[in-house]
């Protein structure tokens, strides 16, 4: 067992996951753990398939499984989702998120404040002049709601987030330790003389409903009009969204990517990890762009691309296997061309 | 209209950015915007030709542009520099920086530091024992400038920036949120037994005057000797500066860019994103690393290197288009090898 | 002579060094520097046979060196290991660690929490309920210790960091301002409306004795299970390190790199600065993976991976070198073509 907080009934924990029970409804389930880890009164999961080689020696009490499963070890939660009913048993069996309660007389609010109700503020949390926090909202130690910013209902902010002036927060959002939004962005004019003139970054920032910004990643501000960040986005953990960067709804950025200014992604756009998106482009609804990839161009809807520069899936598949054979093809260049020279020997001039 | 401090006259506003004015001088002019945000009062620019096809459906009462600009729907504002100009008006019309404004009482300054005149500190920053802050400089919430540390006059240091000990940071210098400079170089030394033995990394780190280290980048201290960021460069988000490494003056770096041990860029270097320079290297004046590219060797003053490992940008574009080509390639060697065998059989033994 | 604690003898620090002296034992030491900014009264080094022209130049007193350098223009201290002796020459004559002494007032610290003895706590830092900090553990300002979360002896957390709830911190670790261990890993369920569920991320990290994490690096802990780092190993700055991560002793981490969720990284792997690894897999021990590289699958202990995806850097390199060689083989294969035209033309129908 991992953790508990309070043991349910296998037939209680079906229910609350509208799974269908193939077992013993009494039994009693004090946890949720792997399938490896999972030890007598733990539910478990097979959602990948690459797992099911371990679903045998399982010692769990209860899996949550689909219905392609066609045996286990112990009792099953059936589901055609098994992966969304583990989310949920986590969310009953786990311990309680790490929420903040109470506003800490260690906070400095500004009096022009409007803090929503069973809103928490922890420690040495900075909230600024005219700012607004939602209802159940908890901001973190050292997080700093900063003057003129808003930040919605039932979010999570967790330490040391910085949320700069006159940002635009929505409701049920999440950032993860020191996450930045609203830092300057990257704007330089170059004087004659070859210096760097910077070009004052006062734009807005919006980050919408449902959005999730993770450890260490920075949204950067525009010079002008805006940089938003739409619903339900989930923006991994040191990622950077450069000035002006608008990104659609539900699309996911995975760890160390980065978007440069002005780039437009679409609703359900995906960037692996360590991806990269040049300024002033636009990535089509639904477009996927491999690990390590560095787009360069405007990307169709729906493509899925790779490499540097980043092209279709396919293409850079084919290029990439005949890479590894150039020896291959090198050595045959050579047989061709001794071939010929001994037939250019005995043919005649 | 993005936002206002205050209205000028298109004259007033025309004689401080240096323009000629085209157009009706008494136009008052309330704020900035972009090409397609823009309407009425406020006043727009136009610096990069991709973007002229919007300037005739602009709703501004006023757009800075150069010379080759023809016609627009608005008055002008002449100037070779456009750019810079627009720089000039976002600080005449945007709304002020997020400068601190005088010294928290829940700010925690050693007795020993030294405060210059003018200097704002914000709640919950720390100034170390000798650590000496100019004139006129912003301490942000959450910031620490370490004992026997140094900042010059009118930097910003915003939240959560770590100055740590023995640093030297110039005047005008601009930190980000995050930003860490001085934390421990990478350096240890491998044991007989396999492990790793830390070199303790208590060498100086310098930023000189004008710099701009963004947000969440890091520069590390070295064992010995010292880490330097020279006069007007500017370092965007995420990008890791190791021990040791020098920077001359005006160089560019480009978010989530690194630079390893030891390595030297010379003045005017631009990195773009996600670029990577190994250690102890020398990169000369003004040469250019292209994105997601990582420089393996010395290179060469004003070279433009692209890839991985990055060679001369024309050598790197005419792989790239024949590494597209190669099942093309591979097939014509192919065709070639058909033909060449039905000629070897037709050919007297 | 860049930096000075108290003179000690050069008789003195041989013997400290465990170095052979070849040289006047009376010499008054007061510093350590490098090959080319050390002066009388310092001693330096030469590990890396790269800088030995630098030797003869070096106005040191004395040079720490083993048996291979013949000749020096100055005294000689002899050891197999002039790595390791200069790392203990640094810890003698350099400053003292930036360790925090005391407990200030300024900190927040429950009344649950277990502080061990000579523990120092800078200003605005905070202890969570039940969290225990281990004798002569530094914790700087702002630094977060979370509730439940334990860190052991001789720690140095740095300013910034994020400990965030049940984390398991070992003894001698050092964390760089700004990281953060604990943070949710990146883990949603897409339901069905294409909207993505969070999964609770509650599991446990465990970071063991002689860790050091970089300045702004991440590690994130997992829905179930945890995300565990073995002793001894080493990560530079700016490292994602995702949830349910496995990774072994002594491995090291350079700057910007990352791996996904659930992989495995068994002891002695390095990863080079950028590099990458995707999820669910194992890198056996002592694999050393490329700086830039990708690695996409399994590896085997002691390989030597390269490239996007990651293959042997043996054949990484020959595949690179033809590469370039790609216009000359497409002129080959031209010239091919027309001679076997010429001979086709030749030949009889």
């Amino acid at each position: 067992m991992i953790y508990t907080r309070a043991a349910v009934t296998l037939a209680d924990l079906a229910e609350r996951l509208g799974c269908r029970l193939e077992g013993d409804g009494a039994l009693e389930i004090t946890g949720v753990a792997g399938l490896e880890d999972a030890g007598p009164g733990d539910v478990t999961f097979l959602a990948n398939p690459k797992y099911a080689s371990k679903l045998p020696g399982t010692r769990a009490s209860a899996v949550i499984v689909d219905e392609s499963v066609l045996s286990a070890p112990c009792a099953r939660l059936r589901t055609p989702q098994p992966y969304l009913a583990f989310a949920e048993a986590v969310a009953t069996l786990g311990p309680p998120g790490p929420r903040v309660h109470g506003i800490s007389p260690l906070a400095a609010i500004d009096p022009s404040a409007e803090i929503g109700p069973d809103v928490g503020i922890a420690p040495f949390a900075v909230v600024g002049a005219r700012a607004r926090i939602g209802a159940r909202t908890s901001i973190g130690p050292h997080a700093v709601v900063g003057p003129d910013s808003t930040v919605g209902e039932d979010c999570v902010i967790h330490a040391h987030v910085s949320i700069r002036e006159r940002v635009a927060v929505g409701s049920r959002v999440i950032m993860q330790d020191g996450a930045v939004v609203g830092s300057d962005g990257f704007g330089f004019a170059r004087r004659p003389d070859g210096t760097h003139q910077k070009i004052p970054q006062v734009g807005r920032v919006a980050i919408e409903d449902d959005v999730e910004i993770g450890a260490q990643s920075a949204v950067d501000r525009p010079a002008v009009g805006e940089t938003r960040i739409a619903a339900g986005t989930k923006i991994d953990n040191l990622v950077q969204i450069a000035h002006g960067v608008k990104i659609g709804r539900r699309a996911l950025l995975a760890a160390q990517s980065g978007v440069a200014g002005s780039t437009v992604l679409e609703d359900d756009v995906v960037l692996a990890g360590q991806a990269g998106v040049t300024g002033h482009v636009r990535l089509g609804r639904g477009a996927i762009v491999g690990a390590k990839s560095a787009v360069t161009k405007d990307i169709d809807a729906g493509t899925h691309v790779v490499g540097i520069p980043a092209i279709e899936e396919k293409a850079w598949r084919d290029a990439t296997v005949l890479l590894r054979r150039l020896p291959q093809l090198r050595d045959e260049l050579r047989d061709l061309e001794a071939r010929l020279s001994a037939l250019e020997s005995k043919s005649p001039r």
